[in-house]
């Protein structure tokens, strides 16, 4: 196929999103790359690939907590691989957890065996970075996520070599988070569109929680599941971070950065 | 990579979705797909891929109005067999005027050229068999789509033949649609999320047309960018059929049936 942009034009580079974990979190990438992007007809999009294989990748929290042996890096290697058959040349995963090295470092393993020249581009360290330039001076950073995540300390120790200190919720409040995501009877990834408002009130309880009893800053959603429920970009006027939308600006900036929307105050 | 079902559970087939026909189609009919699928965990969802592509394909409309000569059939062909090569084994492409047989036979040629086994599922077919059942006596059926998809008489010539009576706005209320659909300066292409509310006060002003002055008994919603806008399953009174996610049910249907919600009344 031939890329029909105007010649005077950059041509974009194809962006490939590893979907599935969980499919509404690669869906709502989708979305806000869509949102982020400045275009006023279909052409003006950027080229993109989604696949969504959620039953073909083993559980990440479930490997990283030791409860099964396979490591789905293998599987998202795989996928990586695919995507860039098909001329993805930058790639974002909108699963925090997956960014774990134990797992990441797998799959890179296997796109870097295929191909040196796709770049990946880190939700955690693209997510970092925003909170920096939030907290130019340092400050309490308030994180919501799974266990998992929590317990690998992706986002902690990401967070520390900035200058910046991690405020994780109380541990019950983190089991409440879990279920929120999880739970077959009210979790998000059962009860996506709508979200059910049992796994939002929890949510919003952990997010004020963060900012009342702990005095953080910056609110950080450090699930890809907890913006689908919790769209707010600022609560109790502290500026909330979406790091499935600093995903979708930093793949825009990599695949063509003159699409690429100004954000107006606290709209990440 | 293997497919990690349970044994006794019947695989799905891996769905592949031709995109950015426009892109929010592309995305609306992932999400509408999610919605229609049985699921409680992330692994319960269908294997999918998005290849969304808008920059590359030529402009539908334009080919079909005789404003350009290339066929946009050949760059939608090379989609399909991408999305074959992935290993996707049915097709969906949500976007009505590229199912004009100009576009589709030739798109159909090189898919088929390519491989045998890949289902395409249409969304003309689709949609019209869903009329049939809510008019299994026959009955008026009023049409919302873009000029282009009405000149060729898409839905026309299919729901003729279903015996079924098409009956499209009046040509005034035609261009206004057209102009909700791809106005750069209010129209759904540019402006998907959120809408504008001039693009969705012209769409219901036209179905108010069709279902009081037109005495229609259902609208079909025959255009991939309206149910982004419109997303009422009933208006005054009448079931308004969204191509789109009839085309979302269909997919889930020939991919993984024992996945398919059942629907309530009127939500199709």
């Amino acid at each position: 196929m031939l890329q029909r942009f105007d010649e005077h034009q950059p041509v974009p580079l194809p962006i490939g999103i590893i979907g599935g974990l969980g499919p509404y979190a690669g869906y709502d990438l989708v979305r806000k790359i869509f949102r982020w992007t400045s275009a006023s007809t279909d052409e003006d999009h950027l080229p993109l690939m989604l696949h969504s294989f959620p039953g073909w990748i083993p559980g990440r929290p479930a490997f990283l907590l030791g409860e099964i042996a396979e490591n789905p890096g293998e599987d998202i290697g795989g996928v990586m691989v695919q995507l860039a058959r098909c001329g993805a040349k930058v790639l974002g995963m909108p699963c925090n957890t997956a960014h774990s090295p134990r797992i990441l470092d797998t799959a890179l393993s296997r796109l870097r065996a295929f191909s040196s020249d796709v770049r990946f581009i880190s939700i955690i360290s693209s997510a970092v970075r925003c909170v920096s330039a939030f907290l130019p001076g340092g400050g309490r950073v308030g994180l919501l996520g799974t266990v998992a995540t929590l317990r690998t300390r992706l986002y902690q120790d990401a967070l520390e070599k900035a200058g910046l200190e991690p405020v994780a919720p109380d541990d019950s409040v983190c089991v409440r988070v879990q279920q929120a995501i999880s739970s077959p009877e009210f979790g998000i990834k059962a009860f996506s569109d709508p979200v059910s408002p049992q796994a939002r009130k929890i949510l919003l309880g952990a997010a004020k929680h963060l900012a009342e009893d702990k005095k953080v800053s910056v609110l950080l959603l450090g699930c890809t599941e907890i913006p689908v429920a919790i769209t707010e970009t600022c609560l109790w006027d502290i500026p909330v971070i979406d790091a499935t939308s600093v995903l979708a600006r930093e793949l825009i900036r990599a695949s063509c950065p003159e699409r690429l929307k100004v954000p107006r105050d606290f709209q990440i």
